[in-house]
């Protein structure tokens, strides 16, 4: 698939008193990243969950951090999709200041479809299944 | 009732780029406090939900910050009743540094008893309301 | 001044285990959207700091929760000037759906400009106080 | 080193409206169990900020997350070090329920030592590298 960019603004609210946004939000910039990726294909999540019974878990992230991000910093966040599997997503999600190519931090996340009520491992539905393997 | 106070550690999470806690996390201090203080008493908030259908929930809040707090403080937030109704309590929340006087912030929360289905009010458990009625 | 208007899409890090918006993350929003405020008319809060010296603080919000929002939420913080001091602002901010009339949440806030670096009360630049007075 | 082990009560504010744990909030557990552990062994943070210009940052993190914790939960973050370097740690911090062996979530953090106003690496300081070293 194309990368998938998403804008995030920085706020008092992401940093801490090194400065610099603490470690922990990069990830919640990540899940918002793939939440509007999903949207982009035209599948949100509540409905995902009320309508076809099925909920994205996170599995494992891996993240380095390279170089801090800072308030009121301009930041994107983009995705790219490793491997789709059946019931899995590997995604690679880097984040650079906009108009400019280092990347602060780069994470990957290993995404799992789970059956709504039973948390169990589920087969994504076919045609979210079918949207992502046609994305180009 | 007497007081109740509840310890917290400020870590780099509950601080921003300012230097100083977050205005937002004094907010998440007192929820956290009025939990231990519940728990004191004898209630747990999964049981009330699960075991007797009320869940409460924060009708208003007020707070007034006057000095900041920062990194590695010991604060205390110190939790008074200051009115009991059949599906509500007022309560008064401030926090200071251990061992100091000087109120960093203080604020007031109306909390009301739900219905935890219908989110309607309701009146609290009679059990509950008697605890709290004869905290002395 | 005319109302400003800024989105705010409901993400999971916004919600709690209740299944709505966590009640300290509406401060959040709130915060956000001062700052995109202040953006709008020409003024960024880094550049502030580092150039005239001055730095925002919150001195007191009251908040009233009406409404729950809920996860995918795309919600609008409406932001009024309700007074202007010459070191001091007071903001009302009702929070509802985007579309919708309902006001989920109301609160007010009291800004204080500080010096930067003693964080004493210290007026506002006057280039700022000019354009903020000027708003129609 | 004996494994450290800091308890962890989840509140309202760390849970999602999936009902469990946010995902990105195991990282602010596990850097409140590092601070701790850097207490225990007689160091502060803020001192060795401000007395031996040395600040800790995270360079990396992996994390696999097996089964959720949920609001009310009394979790442990068992830290283990993993390797010691001059200007680097690397540490093994695993989470479970209290009185429970199912380990729910298990990261690993590379720490970096850095010269706090420069932010390039630098030794810890002798007598932190020395206590560490000495743990049994």
């Amino acid at each position: 698939m194309a990368p998938f960019t998403f804008p995030v603004r920085i706020y008092y609210e992401d940093t801490d008193s090194g400065g610099v946004v603490y470690y922990a939000n990069y990830l919640k910039f990540m899940e918002r990243a793939r939440t509007e990726w999903l949207r982009s294909i035209g599948f949100e999540q509540d409905a995902l969950i009320e309508e076809l019974g099925v909920i994205f878990a996170v599995r494992s992230v891996t993240i380095d951090y390279n170089a801090p991000a800072r308030f009121n910093d301009q930041l994107e966040v983009v995705t790219t999709l490793l491997k789709q599997g059946r019931a899995s997503l590997h995604l690679l999600q880097e984040i650079h200041r906009k108009g400019e190519e280092t990347v602060l931090c780069a994470g990957t996340a290993k995404i799992a479809s789970l059956h709504a009520e039973s948390f169990r491992p589920t087969p994504m539905p076919e045609t979210l299944f079918q949207v992502i393997k046609n994305l180009s």
